[in-house]
């Protein structure tokens, strides 16, 4: 892509995340789950998916990072994702959210309204799940993106602005930002979006590499770096997306830090608007 | 099989579906999620997975299509799916039901009965499924038929005619039939039972065939054709179940038209009684 | 290991388990449901997942085994858990209970203390998990252990002799008491932790080996070994946990019974305290 120098160091970050093994609570919708731990398994964090109310709270206190996905929402999870935020935030620990669908229905865009306000240290989308929650009219229809990610950076620089959260539109190249700066991930593979709960498992893996806290814009950076290298391993391989997915917990596993520096393409940008 | 031509050109009916690339609503059962998605993805189809009360009516009216799955059913999924399909009636969008392990508890069997009466497009099952929503006593235990296919062919025969629904009875051979006309399918491979919900997954992809509207029947039978082609190709390759469902995924992401009307074994025959 | 003859025939157990092909009842997670569901499809079992309220008592009672996981537990799910093992005790069906991350709160410390009173027939955990139900101070943290099977080998013990129920320990090496004789089984392959859902399956293969009733120690020792056994033929092939979980069904599905008693490292030991 480019001979600049990348602005992060993607490999120091996935061993300094592989050492903790993060803890990471998943409340996330029913078709992500199994292939979301696995997800965090390959990588390297200890993935849970806790979501009663009654002890979600609880939980939430005692992960390293909370991740909440409202892909299949139901009212009693929609209350329990609102206890484990607010405990997670009590202890300080970093939570993420991905407003999977958000456009679809007026039930999912008061509920990510609600969300949003609490404080995530980062949001995952795709254009269109951003350009909802950024106030703009957006075209997503089902949980595919109807928007390009270059459409909804304005929209995601001024969300960052609002929320105080970095936010990252993910697709063919990602783009995230914390309103002040942002950078931009040029990697990946075309079989990623016809394996189902790609898109969940990454907004998992981000709330692996944030749960350290601190430096959240660089570390959803080498997140989405490191997943979407593997997935250009896995692509390499695959024969259609059943054996891609299978490839791609294998590269996710195998995948160390010098090839990732060596095939991440990250650059620095600035900010819209 | 035979040297007549065949009835159908499914491989047509494939190319059309994955133009317009279908969004297909499933309320389905917590086992199959991920697998339907998948194999929606893989064959062209847009999944998603929406099930709160609060908005699969709304849902439900802006898809394509609606698979109904009562596998691993709640009193709450059964109101969200009783909502959904009034709203898919009210928009005029084709909805299939699945009606999983009908015969094992009254619970599902009154459940069965009150969805058998809203009109679904198509129903789709094993032997002993239609055989009950048919009102004859059926040997099926847990969620594996106890019945031959035959024995059920005069049972599906008065279901379409009391529905005025396709009936899809699916095994080693299988039969569809609106009471008035039937086709047979005789494709498939031995090994595609030994893999959890495949025919949930095989109903997901009735739903996406049948979206377009207007021939559920041929689509239905196309659908069936396509999915047991890629399980014969699926086949070929496997060295056991699990290697199985990951070249099926492939199979059907691969599957081109010409080779689907080159292998697909479908034959007219008369409805029964 | 060892040159002394194995203790038991774990291969004559999985040939006799795969004659009567028994319906196991599944409670469980939401993380595990499909991998348990083609795990006991392929090891020779029909699983069955029924999990509301309404129906579980019927179902259990028509099933040949119930296996109980609180990995994802909500309040409907814990009800529906306690009405399924009254309705299989009444029915004298065996009961397995498989008490995920138990430690982690205390709505799951009390959930898992009713349940062990109920007369589960084993009960299969990790170390940290049976030492909390013994009543021990355990290292566990999310549904990882902390703690190592040699340390809660005497909580098995004591727990197994309150409750009247096969314990089995498992992890690198597999501990199973009744309290009174304990064997070991020294099988498996390092890769079988970083797929998730590993554990919960386990349970369900060990539900579907003690269906047939009256030797559950050794039926579950048996299932352990055969396990363990296709976790070492999938280690030989998988380049990552993604190809292990396919080589691992595959394996299961292909394990004859000679091979298995060839592999199982099996022996005789006695309870501590």
């Amino acid at each position: 892509m480019t001979d600049t120098p990348s602005p992060i160091h993607a490999g120091d970050r996935l061993a300094r995340m592989r050492e903790t093994a993060p803890l990471v609570h998943n409340i996330t919708n029913d078709v992500s789950m199994n292939f979301l731990a696995n997800v965090l398994l390959a990588v390297g964090a200890s993935p849970a998916m806790v979501q009663a109310n009654e002890e979600v709270g609880e939980f939430a206190a005692l992960a390293d990072a909370l991740a909440i996905n409202i892909g299949t929402i139901t009212a009693p999870q929609a209350t329990a994702m609102e206890t484990a935020v607010d405990a997670a935030r009590s202890a300080d620990t970093p939570w993420v959210l991905d407003p999977v669908a958000l456009g679809a229905t007026a039930y999912r865009r008061e509920l990510g309204s609600r969300l949003v306000e609490l404080g995530p240290a980062v949001i995952r989308g795709n254009a269109s799940e951003i350009l909802t929650l950024a106030g703009a009219h957006a075209a997503g229809r089902g949980v595919d993106t109807g928007d390009t990610v270059t459409a909804a950076e304005t929209g995601a620089d001024a969300l960052a602005r609002h929320t105080g959260a970095v936010v990252a539109v993910t697709g063919p190249e990602d783009y995230v930002t914390n309103g002040v700066r942002a950078l931009r991930i040029a990697n990946g593979h075309a079989m990623m979006p016809r394996v189902t709960a790609m898109g969940c498992a990454l907004t998992g893996v981000v709330a692996a590499f944030v749960a350290a806290g601190g430096m959240p814009l660089e570390d959803t950076a080498a997140a989405l770096a490191g997943f979407a290298v593997a997935g250009e391993h896995a692509g390499e391989r695959a024969a259609g997306p059943g054996s891609f997915a299978v490839h791609f917990i294998d590269a996710l596993y195998t995948l160390d830090p010098a090839t990732l520096d060596a095939g991440a393409h990250i650059r620095a940008d600035r900010p819209r608007g």
